[in-house]
């Protein structure tokens, strides 16, 4: 567990007490944990502004596995970037629909790269990557 | 798979060949994948807006395991929404760091719900959600 | 000026050093002030998602302006629309292009609505909102 | 005007009607015109991945007049980027608080830097950059 520091800001009182209420409303037990959070995400976007930093990401895509050679064009690709692909899992929505998500790590510009295929290809009806971290660099 | 329809647009002869190389450097290889991509985009958003409409998600969670019960309360959280949970599947990502899928579905309010509390809990270092689509509605 | 509270945040070590060096980057000279932003940034969003909050907005909109009628229904619309809008600004980019911002006022709700409209005139070739506040409940 | 062509995409039925429906609450009268936004919303992203790309932009600063040296440091740094600035509009919000745009052109990489600058001083309570174009690439 990483070294705590104990530091003070000053802000307005109103707007503690209405941040307070947003934060209960959203699940926080603690206030501090809140704002780590706010703190953790600019970081994380700042990662990712650098093609070769070491990053984690998910990438979910929902397709219809009918759509011709689509699963197979899916599978030769996560095969081909072997070293990007942690786990992919997938659900069956119904007859037609699936959803996948396929977790990656390595550098930040070759993840990008894979995830836009993945995405680009025909027959997937919605993709979204998720930027990521591997954690250790945000305590 | 769904009826096609065949629509003309109209559309500067420069922005489509911007377009086209742009969309060439992202993988596509066809332009109106890449233009149902867009419209499907703007659709989901759409249905995402309404509480009460039947959506999937993906949560992204980054977090140490050796942060006092969190692993626990996370499970718990999940077995007490089963009826949204569909899987959850996690990756080591160093002796300290997890990363865990969870994909859901159910009403759009709800599911909103149940992630930004899996995101408030106390020890998770970043979460996001992804809104995505049961798929049927979008073609 | 807000009364100001002194609240004290425990934060790991190496995470405040590494936001330390971000925000130094933006030009911030102050911790507390980055804080400050993410945190209003966080209650800006949530005033928005309420249809009658009061709100602050700006329109951001680029177009040629020999396309036939635009500059025209752009006015037109505005004056329909006088209790919500305080002022638009006017630039000429080029022979053709125009940037216009307008500063709105009003329930959330028929700020949005305007916004949407002004973006779907044809002839704007690019529109973006920005939400923003009042002022007043967020110190 | 530019030259336009006309392109025929393919386009699952449902999958159009539902678009339709969207299109037409936000305002828009014309399908193909809704389209090409959605393509020139891409492209525009895109040129602002290049930092020596040249652009427009727009701050939305949101501030309290009162506060020591706040007005002042915000002109200064105005002039100091003369170049940059084409503009800057005020309003009056209430007693304390401004609302302040300023229209922005220059290389992307400068621009962005003078905006994060301006939304980084203290006492500015929220700042927004819209991302734009100088209009002649996205036809």
């Amino acid at each position: 567990m990483a070294r705590m520091e104990r530091y003070t800001i000053t802000i307005p009182e109103d707007l503690l007490a209405r941040y307070d209420s947003l934060i209960q409303s959203q699940g926080y037990t603690n206030r501090s944990e809140a704002i780590r959070d706010l703190v953790r995400d600019a970081l994380i976007e700042e990662e990712w502004a650098d093609a070769s930093e070491k990053v984690a990401a998910t990438v979910t895509l929902v397709y219809d596995h009918h759509f011709s050679e689509l699963a197979h064009r899916l599978t030769d690709l996560q095969h081909h970037h072997a070293g990007l692909v942690v786990v992919s899992t997938h659900i069956h929505l119904d007859n037609d629909n699936c959803l996948e998500v396929i977790i990656l790590r390595g550098r930040c510009g070759e993840v990008r790269a894979l995830a836009e295929k993945m995405i680009a290809l025909r027959g997937v009806k919605h993709g979204k990557v998720v930027h990521t971290t591997e954690g250790s660099r945000i305590g």
